[in-house]
């Protein structure tokens, strides 16, 4: 029992299994807005296609609408003007539970050749869906790009193929045949049905509207389930895309298209209702703690999946690479303005100083030289742009100017606003670099989401790697990065990372950074600290989505 | 990176998850009790191991004693007089955690052979540990045998194979070369470390103390985490001796014995102190609702993997085996005493009767034929103790006489006390038959464990069915069974288990039966009603259990 869309990419399912198990590089879907790779006329069909959305109503047919959405706004200040129908969540639900039927009996091989058949034809978007993320969330047109259309789709289909590894582990049918000794063997025949848990919710955050939407997205997808995707009322547009695209394929399938739907609550309470509807069955999350926690704490009947706030640290104990070091952290904590949930935060260094490859640094030097080397690497106006991006949301903004006042501790680099020729409008900011002692923990030790980050004076390597896991074990962390020469140092941080279960970057002076994770390769997040309770991806991501039904009966 | 018991027992593993792939008959563990599969002498050696316990306090060095738990009861009537060494809770869990670094380093190669190996032994003490389950459950002596020796050791390894296969999956190293165009590649070093969640809680139960037990015990273990092994406090003497045979086996191989410790804690308030304790990540349960809830309330900070009640349904439209399936049902209701959570309670029948190869029955004959084929079955004294066993507890005593006073429905069968010769002193019962209308749900719609099942009435056989679903959906069900002889009624019936999210036996008139589920085929339970949040075992139920820590540099 195969489908023929599975058939049809089974080379790329089977690389990506290939590349899980192995964990070398591989993207399935090209990184670079050219041409080259998508095709004559893609960057200006896309552009037309994402421009052709705005000032109009976005055209979904779902059940139960019940009024418009028009709360969607642009960082870069560019009028946006799309509405979007909201539907009654519980005709959703309805809607959704009436679709399930068909797509279990398709199995694992008709889900997973329309998922990956979604993934190829969301890559064909990926010009409309990067001006899409990019005028929703503020992201640089690059980051856009990458971000927004390949890297979430190999993140897609990452899970998607943890997902297949799991469901096609699960034989079919078996003959179970019991010897019993001078009489006839036991015979019975087994059959093994695999069944979506119900309903899954998918809440999508302001800043990566497809890469932490797609995993959870496509693996709920694929193991059986229905989607209801509830995206940032102020980012919505990258979802409604998507949504719309998937409902295609399957409706070009035979598939009840309400299988996946878009939700756009009219209210809190109409959203609340949703996330503890009893026959939704996961949800996942990407956002803040407060409502994090209360999906935790009141929405028992489903399996929640979060990525939540993080205070990441960097500890410096020493380099022999101090330019490169710097050159790295710059373009760090440069990278979307630090709105990345793997920016680092906490920039813990020896109160004595370090030892670098350029003598020894105090650490009031090193604030220093970090500072120049992010005003230097931000000194074009096209780089800055590029790199910086725009602010979110006006949250972000007011805690960028709490910190350019000096309430979160000395400023050593102060935040300030650009003018984008082609967006004057624009929410901008540049890094703020703040210095504090590890002792004053009132604000470096909770997360400021955005470019805000503290050097942290401790008193040594070993309270500097103790502060690192704290933070990590209290507050969670996605990412954690370690400067030493020394290998006692690099041991102590190894073994720290284990305790505190954050991945670990070592010396990072090239072209990778910290904050940046790589699909089939990079787990993002490990699912054990407060930061996440779940890792993009892995088998734990998957195989709790669905569950396996027998029946046996003597052959 | 291998292990010599991994090398040593590779061969059984591969089998073990050849078999869960295919999910054929395969049983790693003789289960007949013959001196052919376990050795000349090895029965009375196993007895003789059995009467050394009686009457002395059971030798095990754990850390933190601070009293003596004497709480053990033999449904047989028999003195067991064991008094097992009491431990602070909290000394326990920092001796696990200090035994966890080096459990961890090991990897999943030496983790899987120290588990391996611990099942081999463990498996030389079949015989025991048989008398150990027997004497403490009350189970018949060839259930004592199976279920609580080479049954559980079984099912500790299809979890052991599950955590093999996942752990295996991720690579320890791996090489990222990204190409640059033009520029030389970036090449990234990357380490993946397996990492246990933390300590491990597993509670027993009364009933099945070593097959509802090494399931969790092993999934934890193998995937890098210490064991505190809680047993039921009447029921103690199996886990004492499973956790010392694997303490030994860890001291053997120069690791900490105190990564698995026996924990009976002094008071309801030292357990509840251990089971919300912050390091404790995983909390495996077989046991009652009531508790299970708390836990699950309770013990946010951890896995909680739960076995609860249910209320297990038979469906009868019509048999072309009625003799059969008679004999099937008698069976399954007096094995045990019915005390298994995958005996049937409610067998629901159509107020018209049922078809049978033996003409038209009436819903009452079918009642009185079903009590005579049980009272035929037990007839004969040996017969009757070896399938029965004793009533493992005063409450599910108290139940069966309330029963047979006519408290909960029409008594069709009442219940019996048997003298056994061998045991003058044991708590026995036959099984209780009542009869009620599907309308008098005060007393079949909750699970009444022990020997107690209802016939009930409906309207027809679709109210059957939908019966059995609201059941299953609304108060669990680990198992169920449907009798007809119509294409179309089996398929309602599996249609119907897919959405209740149960195991369904179909047809049952050989020597199968619907409360017994077989290691490497069987999933004992979906996971996903409310009799188990969770299936032995699946990949779920071992994939959560860990996590992955991954650094990188430039290589």
């Amino acid at each position: 029992m195969s489908h023929p869309l599975l058939d049809q990419h089974r080379p790329l399912l089977e690389r990506a299994l290939d590349t899980i198990a192995t964990r070398g590089y591989w993207s399935a879907f090209a990184e670079s807005p050219s041409p080259k790779a998508y095709g004559e006329g893609a960057p200006e069909a896309g552009r037309a296609a994402f421009e052709a959305h705005l000032g109009k109503p976005f055209e979904i047919d779902q059940p139960g609408q019940c009024g418009w959405h028009d709360g969607e706004t642009s960082p870069y200040g560019v009028p946006l003007g799309i509405r979007y129908p909201q539907s009654d969540p519980q005709a959703l639900v309805q809607a959704a539970l009436a679709a399930m039927p068909a797509w279990q009996a398709l199995g694992a091989e008709g889900r997973v050749g329309i998922c990956l058949e979604s993934l190829q034809r969301l890559n064909r978007q990926s010009f409309e869906i990067a001006h899409a993320v990019m005028m929703t969330s503020g992201q640089g047109w690059m980051m856009a790009f990458q971000a927004g259309g390949p890297h979430a789709q190999d993140r897609g289909l990452e899970a998607v193929a943890y997902a297949w590894r799991e469901m096609s582990a699960i034989p079919a049918e078996a003959v179970w045949e019991k010897p019993q000794g001078k009489h006839p063997s036991l015979v019975m025949r087994k059959h093994y049905e695999i069944v979506g848990r119900g309903v899954g919710v998918v809440i999508g955050c302001a800043t990566f509207p497809t890469w932490n939407t797609y995993p959870g997205l496509f693996a709920a997808l694929a193991t059986g389930n229905p989607v209801i995707l509830k995206p940032h009322g102020h980012v919505v547009l990258p979802a409604a895309i998507t949504v719309r695209t998937i409902r295609a394929v399957l409706a070009e399938n035979g598939l009840d298209p309400n299988l996946v739907t878009l939700c756009l609550p009219t209210s809190h309470e109409a959203a609340h209702a949703l996330y503890t509807h009893p026959d939704v069955h996961s949800i996942d999350y990407t956002g803040g703690n407060v409502f994090g926690q209360w999906l935790l704490d009141h929405c028992r009947q489903a399996q929640v999946y979060a990525e939540l706030a993080g205070v990441n640290s960097i500890v410096i104990d020493s380099t022999d690479d101090y330019a490169g070091m710097l050159r790295n952290l710059a373009f760090t904590l440069s990278l979307y303005s630090g709105q990345m949930c793997t920016t680092s935060q906490a920039i813990v260094i020896p109160a004595q100083g370090i030892d670098t490859n350029d003598g020894h640094k105090t650490f009031d030097q090193v604030g220093q030289d970090l500072a120049q080397a992010i005003e230097r690497f931000l000194e074009k106006p096209e780089v800055a742009q590029a790199v910086l991006g725009a602010i979110q949301s006006e949250a972000t903004l007011a805690r960028i100017d709490q910190a350019a006042g000096g309430g979160m501790g000395r400023v050593v680099l102060a935040p300030k606003a650009l003018h984008y020729e082609e967006f004057p409008q624009a929410r901008t900011r540049t890094p703020a670099l703040l210095s504090c002692d590890a002792r004053d923990t009132a604000h470096y030790a909770q997360e400021q989401f955005g470019p805000i980050s503290f050097l942290v004076r401790a008193d040594d390597t070993d309270a500097a790697l103790a502060l690192a896991e704290d933070l990590t074990r209290t507050h969670g962390a996605l990412t954690l990065a370690v400067y030493s020469t020394r290998d006692s140092v690099l041991d102590a941080a190894v073994r720290m990372s284990w305790r505190a279960k954050v991945a670990l970057s070592l010396n990072l002076t090239g072209g990778v950074f910290v904050n940046q994770s790589a699909a089939f390769s990079d787990f993002h997040g490990t699912g054990g600290n407060p930061a996440a309770n779940a890792s993009y991806a892995d088998s734990a991501f998957v195989a709790n989505r669905f569950r396996v039904v027998q029946r046996r009966a003597h052959a």
